[in-house]
């Protein structure tokens, strides 16, 4: 059982910036994200698209921003809980939670902060009648861990981003590396369809379009694939494979979430503006999973609210302590690691 | 008569930032403060200091804080009325307001955002009896336009930061410069504190301590000041000069503020906290200057209240039209300027 101070559900930018924080507080976090990676929207969606309103960056790449987020909580070493999808919450008779993941794995603590966006990211599945049977098997929607693929011969299906910057990626790590997309064009960054391009020109990418995976064989395991070559005539190719990543993209689902006893309206967890406390006494919801009168979907008021928020759970937490809050300049940040950053302090110093 | 959509009182970081929100909703501001520089207190008071809390920022110097919202601001080319107090606010019939600076420039918006923060930085002035009569002629105490020194003498008061810096700033402008203080300690940063030492020591500075101004001679403007040097024995030195600059430090004051009506609390404007606005329709605070229950007076909070501050005076100014938000990586940034900052749209490619 993973035990915390505050549980945070959805590492996108708010819940990242969360742990900042109750850091700050000396509350420690762990974040469950039902995505491999950190950083919610902005890492799946749009990593390489710069924002040009976040304060105090004239402009910045999404995944730039998540990069930033990450070595500023850094400090205070949060736990992870990746590629598991938060489905269940307990209430115990000493107040805490314990919040259960599709996976199995417990999560207990006083607090659970729910950051979850517009939902855990769910993949988009091809209709293959067998393709369940060879889920964890041969099949994923998403990488986790690319070293799962030295080596090996892997299948990879999409038009966008993802599946041409996973080729790309893959080239050098899979021993065979076949993309299969449903039309001849692709859609996505220019350098990633000419460095696709130029991979295939140098057969480090065996290329199938217009092309469509139809059907699924092995024992136990993924063995072969069938695709579906459609040029003039139509065409099946059995490719023998260990590896199947159809990347159709990931879709944002509230899930499970909605069935947890918090009050909805339009597809999203109503607070108060006050701490960003849902219904239920201890259970908060932050950025984009939010609503309340004048709510904006800004990764901004994301960072404002996972703000006000830490305040009233350690409050909740500690609830005898006064706290008085110190500015970081003048305060420094102390890390749970030991470290300390602080600002030079001011000399006293004579001229003579 | 200045112009604007939208008049905030107070150019520091609240102020700043609701610029750009404002400019992405294609709305014009223009920036009054009593400082002759943009940056309220971070620019003030710590501008060489870091900030570990901003988000996305693991560290960043308050005064790069600054700079950055400038530079992010720029293509929606703001006013600004520096220098002055904002100091009476009238109502007129057609819903819009004129503000009046202290030295009496006029300013009309239909909207009036306060971001005045602790208040309007007002200066510690020395007691000396007929120092008013010299102010503008020779007595300043906040240096706007170091220009105005070039080839002057010129004798700096104060022990601390602002009294080093631009003692080493006019050094090198300045035909003459002479920094008294009370003691022989200074407080500041190191590096300024050695670097007064080495002007000294090179008679590019020279140093009066422990010493103190007690008198100022002049017909309408400054001709000299005496010095009381305070060592064994007291020495009264007369001192020749065209500028004397008292820097005892700034302390902000909500001043004539307090009396436009706006309901306070704890020295602060009470809003909403659906789009902060005032009890009086039309005026808005933000930032620091504002109270509500949760209320923390950090600048990530003043970002969030800016922008959802900006959507409201939107719908104030066109209550016809339906506003759709959209991200900046998706509608990009067009400036005022003519410019335009956008996210490489995606291609759509074949892949031979
Ligand atoms: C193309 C695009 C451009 C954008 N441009 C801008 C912009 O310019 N400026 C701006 O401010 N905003 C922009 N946004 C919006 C911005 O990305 C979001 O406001 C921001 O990501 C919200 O952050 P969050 O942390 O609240 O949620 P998210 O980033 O959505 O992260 C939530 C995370 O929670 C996880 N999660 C949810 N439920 C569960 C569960 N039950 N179990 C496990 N994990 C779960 C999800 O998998 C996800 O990773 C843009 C969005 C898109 C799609
Ligand atoms: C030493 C120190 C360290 C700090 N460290 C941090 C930190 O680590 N993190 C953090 O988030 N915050 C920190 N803060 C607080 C932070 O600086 C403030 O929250 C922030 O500056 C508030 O911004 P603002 O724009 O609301 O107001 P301000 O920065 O106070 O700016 C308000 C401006 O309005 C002007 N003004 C007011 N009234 C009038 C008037 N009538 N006419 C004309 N002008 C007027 C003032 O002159 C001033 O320039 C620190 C503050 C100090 C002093």
């Amino acid at each position: 059982m993973i035990q915390t101070d505050i549980l945070i559900i959805g590492a996108g930018p708010t819940g990242l910036f969360a742990v900042f924080e109750a850091g700050l507080l000396q509350l420690k976090c762990h974040l469950i994200d039902a995505l491999p990676q950190p950083g919610g929207q902005c890492a799946e969606i749009y990593p390489k698209k710069p924002i040009y309103d976040i304060p105090g960056f004239p402009e910045v790449l999404a995944g730039d921003l998540v990069e930033n987020l990450m070595k500023q909580i850094e400090p205070f070493q949060p736990g992870f809980t990746l590629g598991e999808r938060a489905d269940t919450i307990e209430k115990l008779e000493d107040g805490s939670f314990i919040v259960t993941t599709n996976k199995g794995t417990q999560h207990k603590a006083p607090i659970v902060a729910i950051a979850g966006g517009l939902g855990s990211f769910e993949p988009r599945k091809p209709l293959l009648e067998n393709i369940g049977k060879f889920e964890d098997n041969g099949v994923a929607y998403m990488i986790k861990d690319p070293e799962v693929y030295r080596d090996k011969k892997v299948v990879i299906a999409g038009g966008g981003d993802s599946a041409l910057d996973w080729s790309i990626f893959l080239a050098d790590v899979a021993s065979e590396v076949t993309l299969v997309h449903r039309r001849n064009e692709f859609r996505g960054a220019l350098d990633s369809v000419e460095k696709v391009q130029q991979l295939k020109n140098k057969g480090k990418i065996n290329l199938i379009t217009p092309g469509e995976i139809v059907a699924l064989h092995g024992e136990a395991h993924l063995e072969s694939v069938l695709v579906r070559k459609k040029t003039t005539a139509v065409e099946d190719i059995k490719l023998e494979v260990d590896h199947f990543i159809p990347l159709f993209g990931l879709s944002p689902k509230l899930g499970p979430i909605s069935d947890w006893g918090l009050e909805i309206e339009k597809n999203a967890i109503k607070v108060n503006t006050f701490d960003y406390q849902t219904n239920v006494p201890g259970v908060y919801a932050i950025g984009d999973i939010n609503t309340y009168p004048g709510k904006l979907k800004l990764i901004l008021c994301g960072f404002h609210e996972a703000t006000l928020m830490c305040q009233s759970a350690y409050q909740r937490i500690f609830p005898d302590k006064k706290y008085v809050m110190k500015y970081t300049t003048v305060g420094g940040v102390s890390g749970f690691d030991g470290s300390k950053k602080e600002a030079p302090k001011a000399v006293v110093k004579a001229i003579e």
